[in-house]
C-alpha cells in the first residue's frame, strides 16, 4: 500500500486530525456556574471594559484561524471549500504538534475577494492570528493586503512568506557551501505565482542583487501580455539587464536555481549551463521540476526540494509554528519583513560551521530548536522596535 | 469570594476553557506525509470526486460552530464580539463535556443582517452544524431563517428552540402534578423577545390552546405600536379572546406563568390572582422575576427557574448537546419542527411518574440520560421521515 492509500485509510479512521479538549472538567453544578452562566458574566464585563482583557481571559491568545478558499491547494489546484479540508487540518496538527497552537481549520466557499476579505474581517474577533493558505494568485496578494490593513492581529499568507522563509534559510546556507555571498550571487526562480513572487520579493530583501524571474513563457518580461500587477513590478525589479529568453537563456553562468512551478521542467543540459557548483532547489510537488539523481548526475552541487526521504527538505513546516508562535507571545500587530528577515536567519543560523554540507543545509523539520529560535527571533525584534 | 469573582479568577488562570487536540501523534517524516503532504491529497481527492467523503475523511461530522455577534449576551445585552468569548466558549465546554461533540466559538464583528448571513454561509463547509447565540431579536429570526433556506447543515439558534424545548418539556411535567390537560391549561408568557416568541410557538406546536403573551407594555396586542413581524404574527395566534391589560390581568385564574423577561416583574399578589396550584417558571437571569420563596409563599404548587441551586432548574444545556448529536449522527440536513417536540417529550419522559413531584419536573443537567435520549428521539424521528 504507497503513502497515498495509507494516508487515505488513516484518514478514514480518525474521522478529523483535530478536536477540541476541555480545558475544566465540568463535574458538578458548581463547575457549570464558574465556566458558563451565571460566572461568566465576570469575563465578558471585563472585556467589555478593557479589550485587552480578551487576552487574559479567552484563547484568543494562542488561536489561529488556517484559512483559505480551496483554490489553490497542493498542486491540485481549484478543487473547492470541501476537498481543501484536510490540508487544513492538517496544518492545524502540525501547528498543535510543533508550537502548541490552537490552530482551527476554516474553508469558505467564496472566491470573491470582496467576499473573502469581510467575511475574514468579520469573524476575526475569535482568533490571535490569521494564516491564509492555498489562495490563488493573483487574488492572495490583494486578499492579505486588504486583511493587514483592515485587522490588528497577524495576517500571514504562508504559501507567499512561509515559502520565502524557508527558501531563504536554505539559499543562505547553500552559499555559505560554496562561498558565494548572497549578493553576487546569480539566482534563477521558475514559477511566478504567490510562492513566486514571495521568494523574490524577499531574496531582495535579503540582499540578492542579481535575480531573474521565468514563468512558463520564459523569462519575466513587462511587455508580457497578461501579467498581474505583482507580477510586472516584479519584472521592473528583476532582470535589470533586460534579457530576454527562455528558462534555459536565464540558467547560463546562474549559481542558484529556484523552482516553484511544475515537475520535470528542467534537464539535465540546463543544469550544465549553470556556473560551476550549481545550487538547485526543485520544490514542485509531487514531481520536481528535477530530479535529485539528474541533477546531481548533472553536476548539481547542491540539491534540495519540498519533497520528502531526501537531504535537504525545504518544508514550510518549518517555519509557520514558531512564527506564529513569537507572534503570538507578545502580541505583534503584524509580521513585518524585519521579523521574517529575523526568522529566516535563525533558523539558516541553527545549522552551524561543523555541521554545514551540501547534503545538510536547513533544520531537519522534527529538530525541537526550529520553533524555538524562530519564536525568539519574532520576540527579539518585536522588542527592538 | 462569589461566584463572580471565582470565576474571574478561573478564566484568567485557564486562559481559554478549549483547546484543540491533534488526534494523531506527529513523531517523524512518515507521520508527516500521512497527516500532510505528499498523502492528504488522497482525502482531498476522494471529496472533491465525492462531497458525501467529507464526513468520513474529516472532523465536519462532528464538528459545530457555536456564533454569536454579541449583541443580547445573557442578560448583559450588546457587549459586542469580543466580551461575548467568554460565553461561547463555555457552550464549546459544554458541547464537549457532555456529548463530546467538537464545537468552535466565533464571534463576528458585524449586526447587519445581510453580513451575518453571507459570512456564515461562507464559513460554513467546515461544520456539521451552526449553533447561533445571543443574537438579539428580532435580527436572529431572520438571520435563522435565511441559512436555513441556504445550507445544507443544521442551523439552530438555541435561544429559541433550545430554550422553548426545555421548557415546553418542565411544563409538560408540570402539568402532570397538577393534572391539567395541555390543551385545557391557560398559560401566560411574559417577555416577547426571541425566548418568549420561540416558547410560545413552540407551546401552541405542543397543543397548548389558551395563551397569552405579554411584553413590558402588558398583553401583546396588534395594535400596539413597535411590534415586530414575529411580534404581531404571534399577537394574532395567541389572546384569541382578544383580552387587554397588564401582565396581572392576564394572570387572573391562568394555571402557568413563564417569565423571560427581567426580574421581579411578579409579586405576590399576582401569583394570588392565578388558578389553584399556579405554575411559576422564573426564567430571567440572574434575577428572576419573583423569587422561589415569594412564589411558593403565594401559594405556587411548581416552581421553576434558569438559575441553579434550586430544584427544577431550567436549563439550555439540558437540550442542545444531545439536539446536535442527534442531528450531527444521521446527519439531518434542518432540526425541524418534528425533532424538536421529539426531544421535548423524551426530555419530560426521563422523570418517571414515580419520581415525578413539584420539585422534580425535569432531569438533573448531569443526568447521562439526557443525552441518549435526546439524540435518540431525533434519529428516530429522521429514520421515520
Amino acid at each position: 500500500m504507497d503513502i497515498m492509500e495509507k494516508s487515505l485509510e488513516l484518514h478514514r479512521k480518525l474521522k478529523g486530525k483535530i478536536a477540541i479538549r476541555s480545558t475544566y472538567p465540568i463535574k458538578n453544578k458548581k463547575d457549570l456556574a464558574l465556566v458558563y452562566t451565571p460566572g461568566v458574566a465576570s469575563s465578558c464585563l471585563a472585556i467589555k471594559d478593557n479589550k485587552k482583557e480578551v487576552y487574559n481571559l479567552t484563547a484568543k491568545n494562542n488561536t489561529v484561524a488556517v484559512i483559505s478558499d480551496g483554490t489553490a491547494v497542493l498542486g491540485l489546484g481549484d478543487i473547492g471549500a470541501l476537498a481543501a479540508i484536510p490540508v487544513m487540518e492538517g496544518k492545524c496538527a502540525i501547528f498543535k504538534e510543533f508550537a502548541d497552537i490552537n490552530a482551527i481549520p476554516i474553508v469558505l466557499d467564496t472566491k470573491d475577494v470582496d467576499e473573502l476579505v469581510k467575511t475574514i474581517s468579520h469573524l476575526a474577533p475569535s482568533f490571535g492570528g490569521i494564516n491564509l493558505e492555498d489562495i490563488s494568485a493573483p487574488r492572495c496578494f490583494e486578499v492579505e493586503k486588504r486583511l493587514r490593513d483592515m485587522l490588528d492581529i497577524p495576517v500571514f499568507h504562508d504559501d507567499q512568506h512561509g515559502t520565502a522563509i524557508a527558501v531563504g534559510a536554505a539559499l543562505i546556507n547553500a552559499l555559505r557551501v560554496v562561498d558565494i555571498p548572497l549578493d553576487k550571487a546569480k539566482i534563477v526562480i521558475n514559477g511566478a505565482g504567490s510562492a513566486g513572487i514571495a521568494i523574490s520579493s524577499f531574496l531582495i530583501e535579503l540582499g540578492v542583487k542579481n535575480l531573474i524571474v521565468c514563468d512558463k513563457n520564459g523569462i519575466l518580461d513587462p511587455s508580457e501580455q497578461d501579467l498581474n500587477d505583482s507580477q510586472i513590478l516584479l519584472s521592473q525589479k528583476t532582470n535589470q539587464k533586460h534579457v530576454k529568453g527562455s528558462l534555459a537563456d536565464a540558467l547560463k553562468g546562474a549559481d542558484a536555481f529556484i523552482g516553484v512551478s511544475v515537475g520535470n521542467v528542467v534537464n539535465k543540459d540546463m543544469v550544465k549551463l549553470m556556473d560551476k557548483e550549481p545550487i538547485i532547489f526543485a520544490l514542485a510537488n509531487p514531481t520536481p521540476e528535477i530530479s535529485r539523481d539528474d541533477a546531481l548526475e548533472a553536476g548539481a552541487k547542491i540539491y534540495g526540494a519540498g519533497i520528502s526521504n531526501i537531504p535537504n527538505q525545504i518544508n514550510n513546516a518549518l517555519v509557520f509554528p514558531g512564527l506564529f508562535k513569537g507572534a503570538l507571545a507578545h502580541p505583534v500587530k503584524q509580521i513585518d519583513t524585519e521579523m521574517e528577515k529575523a526568522a529566516c536567519h535563525a533558523l539558516a543560523g541553527l545549522v552551524s560551521d561543523k555541521e554545514l554540507s551540501a547534503e545538510y543545509i536547513i533544520p531537519d523539520v522534527f529538530n525541537k530548536d526550529v520553533v524555538k529560535v524562530i519564536c525568539k527571533a519574532i520576540i527579539d525584534v518585536k522588542a527592538s522596535q
